[in-house]
């Protein structure tokens, strides 16, 4: 068995349900530190977060991934057991082949081999790992983005092995990814008997003119790396149960995905004057408006990573021009973009992420350190 | 102690929480048994119903009362026990003490003297008795009175001892009622993530500008007996919790109250019209919209039992001119009136009811007989 699929099968038998690791990252760096690298554990929180790194000084290339999975639902339901890799038809099932455990031990194989074949590269190279990003996201890599700020610890270049191809390795870069903004907002009303609906107020009724507006607003036009801003409520409950009672309350939880043609700042001062211009006034009369923002949106545009990857890809996977997207949801980069790094995603095919029977081509898997490891030499030993 | 405020007593004292009778309607049976009545027992699912007559032929004068009292809440809540009644500075407290068991009995003693009185009154006087006027009111009246609708049992007169008054005994009648209808309708969606909103369909949003034009609507003007008709969502609910994913249905109740101005069926039709134009097809498409008539309104105009009723509390009361209103909740009235009978509602004042510490005041319930004894006699004694 080669060595990143054996590396990949030992980090899917551990369950790492996120946040918890379950040891995924002491093996890793376990072998890192055997490599040369400098090891560095940084837990936040019940969260364990990895930062390895060999050589020193400009300009840093860190691989950034996650060791913690989305639960497997009813193990039952999959054809092999979750957490027990099972390689048939030439694919490798468990809960994590292709998100992302395979990238992890790609990108941990291809580390250890190029400082192995250029022990005197120059700058750093890194890998930053985390185990809640499947998670609620707070302890990891957000947490771990500001103490490299705070240390002044600078990133050039940051490959995210998440996977981002469609339907073969390499068909796809995230070059960006949408900034997410969610709302939680609280309608108050007054209670009372549907019969006597002039000794209460009904906040259902109250929002439903801003509902309406702000369903039916464009927020932006998009532009050329990123689609139109899109809105969407995706809680809303006012009611006692019972058929004859007004509500006291409503709660409306709504997100924004969002591009660089708005910003926090403007989605959240169009939402409330749109509040208020329906007679919702989002900060009196017992009303409440929370904002919450999971993540800027990022863009990296062409540039040495960028090239560099595609070449790769050109190399490695006999693709001559990936699609380079900023679609989809959000990923850890969004923490690492706003350091200043350039931030690109490439990972295997992800079409059966999250899903019962998750897997991953075994070609794929033994294509991964190769094509990491193009990028790293493009980018610090053919400097060299 | 007075005959009325011993029966109120003994009747507050049992428990008879909506639809337990908890053995109301046994005592009361039992005395108007010794009184000459005729006793029917009609019970229907879990529910006691009691029809006592007296007399025969027409014309037929029926009292209707209930058993039932609606939950108290936290006894610690109460001063005194809501099931010990209690008399202190001159009122009776109790859960149910004046909804509406001062009421039920004062009935009772009234139609018991009464027939004392005049036992070869002309016609028919009737006592009708459910315990489920509180809940859920399907088996109770409402079952009643289609029994009454296939045996042809008509009631020409009907006094419904509810707690109409609002300060002092005998300053409002109840001369009718609204209609109730609600509507349960579930929206169709496809669930998703708030990522990919083109691969999901969002119910909250599909709903967003049907919810606006019904709360916008008019739905008429009301007319001489009745305030427009009101229109009240009183429950909403979608979303999975989760703030990342578009929910895969919306559920909506609503309700309306309607007077003579609008019928059953103009408020359906034109709810669906609404819901149509506004992109919300209430019966393909997965969506569902399903309608429940509480009951329809209905309303007792100038005639016999209105004008004897006014005189006994002109006599009782000392009061000139009641007010004659058609507002608040519902009441059993509403399944009596569509069997052609006059309805009209006259109880104690009912600014308590459902609280805690419910009370009525003592003077009002020793007049209440000699009240509900003079529209009797008006009616049947004085014909006779």
């Amino acid at each position: 068995m080669s060595a990143v699929l054996d590396l990949t099968c030992e980090l899917i038998h551990r369950a790492s349900v996120t946040p918890d690791d379950a040891g995924c990252q002491a093996v890793i760096a376990e072998r890192l530190a055997r490599a040369g690298f400098v090891i560095e554990r940084l837990r936040f929180g019940s969260v364990d977060n990895l930062w390895a790194t060999h050589g020193s000084g400009d300009p840093v290339l860190a691989f950034l991934g996650h060791t913690d999975v989305v639960p497997s639902g009813p193990a039952e339901a999959w054809a092999s057991p979750p957490f027990e890799p099972t390689v048939r038809g030439g694919r490798l099932y468990g809960r994590g082949a292709a998100d992302m455990k395979s990238g992890v031990a790609a990108m941990v194989i291809a580390l250890a081999d190029f400082v192995e074949a250029h022990p005197h590269h120059p700058g750093t190279v890194a890998l930053l790992l985390t185990s809640d990003e499947e998670g609620s996201a707070v302890d990891g890599v957000r947490r771990v983005a500001a103490e490299f700020r705070r240390r002044e610890q600078r990133i050039d270049w940051c490959v995210v092995g998440e996977p981002s191809s469609k339907e073969r390795l390499g068909d796809l870069i995230r070059v960006g990814r949408r900034g997410s903004l969610t709302g939680r907002l609280r309608v108050a009303g007054v209670q009372g008997h549907v019969a006597y609906p002039d000794k209460a107020k009904n906040p259902i009724h109250g929002f439903a003119p801003a509902l309406a507006a702000l369903a039916a607003t464009r927020w932006d036009d998009g532009d050329d790396a990123f689609p139109p801003t899109s809105f969407q409520v995706s809680n809303i409950n006012a009611g006692t149960g019972a058929d004859n009672v007004i509500p006291g309350e409503l709660r409306v939880v709504f997100n924004f995905r969002f591009g660089t043609a708005s910003t926090e700042e403007s989605l959240r001062e169009r939402t409330e004057a749109i509040l208020r211009e329906q007679g919702v006034d989002p900060a009196s009369n017992g009303n409440q408006l929370d904002w919450w923002l999971s993540g800027e949106p990022f863009l990296t545009r062409a540039g040495v990573l960028r090239e560099a990857t595609i070449a790769a890809i050109r190399e490695r996977c006999g693709i001559d021009q990936p699609e380079l997207s900023a679609g989809g949801g959000t990923s850890d980069g969004r923490f690492i973009a706003p350091l200043g790094a350039e931030v690109i995603e490439l990972g295997p095919v992800n079409a059966s992420i999250h899903k019962v029977d998750e897997h991953v081509a075994l070609d794929e898997v033994e294509r991964l350190p190769g094509l990491y490891r193009s990028i790293i030499e493009r980018l610090l030993a053919l400097r060299a």
